[in-house]
């Protein structure tokens, strides 16, 4: 049962860009992050940190400053996946990136499970956008945030796409 | 009910290192391979590749030369994620690996969810690594591999650690 039930929520979890505003708890949103915490990382090492933002006016004012996350403006709240670099194994960027991102991974799809709706978007790679993501929150220097994902009630308009392509399996060898 | 079905599986998801070398069908590992391919990607790039390997001359060679995967003596098959940075968001690596993570987290979780386990090793960023599994699969010079996962059945030995810590959680701002 439970396979059935996971496997659906991987498949259905989409960008939701489109919410309808209605408020969501704090309880909700520690479950997402926690279930961020679950993911894996090299050796163990959990280099990633979140800042949980319901705070409207921050909200908006991630948004003015974000080009590709407008959605924020109707989001309830955001979770901002953060990267500690020198927390990371053999202090790599590399490890970092890969583990806050299956924690983010983690948390799109917890936000799924629970009903709501989320979207990645990114700050790392940019520049330019983890600079105002840090000075807007208050991040510390050493402190890389890697995503921001609003998260809300959707309003039913998102819809997952099939991204299934055969093509992409190779067998025994490429 | 998916819900919490699908909250467990994240939490008891594990590393999983002892298997019982029992058989796995080419069509369970083809849906986890699915799952891996329904993770959100920057513009929707989809810059990822899998290699899935059963034989087991090709699984033992993938050990000897990888040395924190002999896991993979007795595993039963393996995924190899593969990115592909000139497909990605802007051609840039960054992306790849984060979207390849993505993919990967979720082939674990899809894993878990069927009853098998898996373990993340890295190939990437690790040059010697990547030039191994090149060598051993034949994947071509533009693609680089990011995970190398063991998968089997397990044998039960290994338990999903708690790896929640409140203080990595910011409210508001950092």
């Amino acid at each position: 049962m439970n396979t059935k039930a996971c496997m659906e929520i991987i498949h259905s979890r989409k960008s939701v860009r489109a919410f309808t505003g209605e408020n969501i708890t704090q309880e909700l949103l520690d479950e997402i992050v926690r279930a961020g915490m679950a993911a894996p990382s090299a050796v163990n090492m959990q280099p990633w940190e979140f800042v949980i933002v319901r705070d409207r006016a921050m909200l908006d004012r991630l948004g003015d400053g974000l080009p590709y996350a407008k959605m924020l403006y109707k989001a309830s709240a955001a979770v901002i996946v953060c990267m500690d670099p020198a927390g990371a194994h053999d202090k790599m960027l590399e490890y970092a990136v890969i583990d806050a991102s299956c924690a983010a991974q983690n948390i799109l799809l917890a936000t799924e499970a629970l009903g709501l709706g989320a979207c990645w978007t990114a700050a790392y790679p940019r520049p330019d956008r983890m600079v105002y993501v840090r000075r807007c929150l208050s991040i510390p220097e050493h402190i890389l945030p890697l995503a921001v994902i609003p998260i809300g009630v959707p309003d039913g308009a998102d819809q997952p796409k099939e991204k299934y392509k055969p093509e992409k399996i190779h067998r025994e060898r490429w």
